[in-house]
């Protein structure tokens, strides 16, 4: 009993690792996707924020933000109290000690691999502001708000769902966090891209729409390959464990799933986009896939894989459909991260009543509610400050040459363009 | 017992489900290799077509080709039947009675886990055929060859081998797909590159041929790198099951062994093309890292390491050779795919009987001969039929101007490069 | 007992052939990080020298290194004598008898997964010295002094800490290879810079430093996010074992660990360039991410998240001046590899005294000085019979133009830049 105790305990931590490491590495997905969409001139600072962020928000979970989302006891369903600080691993001993009394529910593994996997949640939650803000937003400021994001608003709302809140005894369901992640970072963007305008020349005094087109294709399409790998860590490892026939089960199902639905998004996305632009525009083929990818996030395990593309494949024709809304609307997201993350995050929420019985369709328009109205007032509040204090936008002149040099003093292609400079 | 099951189950999945994610890391690959390997203004398609005939590639053998290449029961050992969804996974209660009953053999594992290892191997031997066929074919006829392709002609071939078909029972051996898959997508693209023709000024007039270097080899790079790290899933999750000592020390021979191939071919193919050219030709050492795996893909196991070695050299010295002797014949493949995945293929399939007793020279040649046969004769109508009523290339006009802004309406990298338009 | 033994092994078994995985996917990273950092024009060279030597360290670590490194009965604990070849891996049945026999004490594994894990950390330290010596050293030349270094200088000092050498026997203290890999890849690319002068034009006549940016900052980037991925594997599988709860505990420790140092490089070095040039500096940002992973590599198990974190970022400030003050040396290092691996190499391994009891500050320094000075002084003998008689530098016409077409005969970006040949 405590040899197989000890084996799972060890196959379990082992998979949420790698799941883990594999969720990382969606943070080099957003990095370079948002740099292949960006202009030439601002990409050495988009991934200057790219990379800090991630930084940043590991070490605001780890202070205060995984203590937040998972308190030991929390004061009410609503707060859940502050401290600082991880605590220790489990002991070794004790755990076996379970094993030998015989009540083991093969739920353990080791809580250093929990805090891996959950920290790495945040980057991505985090990385999908940083592209809605591209091009014209300063990079300090903007990491004063990751501060904030990653150590306060992400955590609390996270632990109305996942740390046991309201939220999660109101029986809303959201397996990977399609609500809990996607739309949370599409709101706190959303806020920041309302309180920061337009890049100049997006939006002509007439209503017109100008596409600025991203300097680097190849560099955006690897980023959304990276992403689709990363998603298989990021559904696969939210199933937690591994370790019985029921458990790997589960896992392979969410894996098919996540696959089978970002490429229904492909597929979709290259039609939508084909019947209405006349062209297979690659941008929205890509932002297809990850939203296939978001809208199964909420539950990958239940559906079909069949149900799974469709699901996929109905985000994908929504996500072209919101970025042309959200351009008539003036509100300016270079990678079009709200639409796929923000809008595809709700349709995941809601999508999860097709598959799964326990869901209701009040219980998860509360929690899309819920999770939207909290994130995005917020971060509202948090930009507002920072804008007023020390302001969020660059000068004209500096939007105009591009934020890399002001930013960062370094082009990112000093060789391959004189139009970087202007 | 009950629990041992539960957990070599397990680990057998979990094993599968991360060799299979390393596999659709691949796809990446060949979309990086191939963009690397293009001209500027052919980019943007090409990343299309790759992230599309991953998509469709997971969509159609999901709905019909998972089942014509692994049928419950097959009509006759050439003919599978044809049947279409996917069925249900493992019931857990009635796995956990076999293992009650004491006639585990250890090779149970996920379903799903199966389709989606498998599921990945389709579009790897799809994405050999779109560098081949790159700049100047069309994208949704390419697209429709896909359908095909990864719907019907490579699961039927798939299933005379791996299915249990006619190859299987004539000891043709090809442990993780030298023939199934690599030489299955060079001979589709062969026979989609015959119908197609070279590119405008690739062959002059008096057989002069004209070199037309990639825009990014970084990116031809990375692609190789991306391809040798997922190769280690595609080979090392073929052994199918990890979880004893025998099949652990079987996983890793094989992934000792794919890295010591890749590593030959890359000596070799450096070597010959400085004996050759007067110079290191890098696209040549990054068709060698390939021609060394593919080569090694037929038996990654029984070789010892320094065999290995040498089976990857032999395919590095004779990748340079057969991309010379293409272009001879101006059969123009832009990636060096056919040369590759094809001719290395055969030598991979013919390598097996250097080291594994059970194989004969004459079921290699019957299994490549076979492969290659159908699967030429079959993409050949396919494409003649495409050909013939939509059309499979691009009007003169907009080969010239690229075909990113026709097919497209984007440019991969419009700051980069006014020569992107010409 | 039997089938217990069997899953461990396996478990074992594939947890270090994922590790390994990962870290080969370093190769990458460095391929990447040292593309972008260089000028265009000799970019396809360093591309080329990137994998060539990690072909060249899997061949001569293959036939030679490992047993140099671990060597079945070693001469003494300062020379381990010399053997070629691998040899046979365990045997399954005998391993099964220990088993049997009851003293199984849960280290068994693959001895394949051992070389496969060794081999990927050799090419490691090699692909540091490529960094250092770019755009201007000749290709073949770079080759011969990898096939001694992976053969010979990096196995040797290798058996004395991980082989069971004097280092170890003094208690010296190197987890996963501050000292190991990073210091002795450092200490390599020191010696060749020092022969090998600096690049044309770095440095002016009256001391002035004129920097070279590099030519693609989101390669360098990717290139980043690709060796943090790969360093989950590098320390993460240095612990050797995973299947019980206290080995899983420490596995995921290290994880943890790992990232919380990177993002402590990250940010530190971020305020650093910030303070000193009143930029954020990506390249610094960059360099400080790695010098925090190599900081921590010594020592990532028994320091707490938040140690760990301060760890990294000692280093990420520490790379920043190492970079300053080698240019002032006229120490000309285009990717501040030797700061980077070096120094911050150096730090590490010092740094284990704060939180592992077992190690004293003598013995780390006793580490640090003998394998600087070996590696430094066997490399520099070595550099110099290249020199003196095939040389190592290309000439002055051919740095002008670029090496890549005198070396390799092909641009990296022929569309993207006429400057690629000035």
């Amino acid at each position: 009993m405590e040899d197989i105790f000890n084996l799972r305990y060890a196959l379990d931590t082992f998979y949420f690792l790698v799941m883990g490491a594999f969720v990382m590495w969606m943070a080099a997905g957003f990095a370079m996707l948002e740099a292949g969409l960006v202009r030439a001139k601002n990409t050495t600072e988009i991934l200057t924020k790219n990379i800090a962020l991630y930084a940043v928000a590991c070490i605001m979970y780890m202070l205060v933000g995984y203590n937040v989302m998972y308190p030991g006891e929390a004061v009410s369903s609503f707060w859940p109290g502050i401290s600082f600080l991880l605590g220790a691993d489990n002991d070794p001993a004790e755990v076996v000690a379970v094993a030998a009394e015989g009540w083991y529910d093969g739920s353990y593994y080791s809580g250093r691999s929990d805090f891996f996997f959950q920290v790495v949640f945040v980057a991505t939650a985090m990385s999908i502001v940083s592209g809605a803000i591209a091009e014209r937003m300063k990079l300090f400021p903007f990491l004063a708000f990751a501060v904030v994001m990653t150590g306060f608003i992400y955590p609390l709302q996270g632990f109305w769902k996942w740390g046991g809140g309201f939220l999660d005894e109101a029986g809303f369901l959201d397996f990977a966090g399609s609500g809990v992640v996607h739309l949370t970072g599409a709101a706190a963007a959303l806020a920041g891209v309302m309180l920061l305008g337009a890049r100049k020349g997006k939006y002509g005094e007439n209503g017109e729409i100008h596409p600025i087109p991203g300097a680097n294709m190849p560099l955006a399409t690897l980023g959304t390959f990276i992403l689709w790998l990363g998603w298989f860590g990021f559904n696969g490892g939210s199933e937690l464990i591994v370790s019985n026939v029921g458990e790997a089960n589960a896992v392979a199902a969410v894996f098919v799933n996540t696959n089978a639905a970002a490429a229904g998004g492909v597929v979709a996305a290259l039609l939508t986009a084909r019947l209405t632009f006349g062209k297979a525009d690659l941008t929205m083929v890509l932002n297809g896939a990850i939203a296939g990818l978001v809208g199964i996030t909420a539950e990958p395990l239940t559906p079909s894989p069949e149900l799974a593309t469709l699901i996929g494949a109905v985000a994908g024709i929504l996500v072209v459909f919101a970025i042309l809304v959200l351009d008539k609307m003036k509100l300016d997201d270079p990678v079009g991260a709200i639409s796929a993350h923000g809008v595809c995050g709700i349709w995941g929420l809601i999508a999860v009543v097709l598959s799964n019985p326990d869901a209701t369709l009040s219980a998860q328009l509360l929690g899309a509610g819920v999770i939207f109205a909290f994130v995005f007032v917020a971060s509202f509040v948090v930009w507002a400050i920072i804008k007023a204090t020390v302001g969020i936008r660059v000068s004209e002149e500096e939007e105009y040459a591009g934020v890399d040099v002001s930013e960062c003093g370094l082009e990112a292609y000093p060789e391959f363009t004189s139009a970087g400079k202007a």
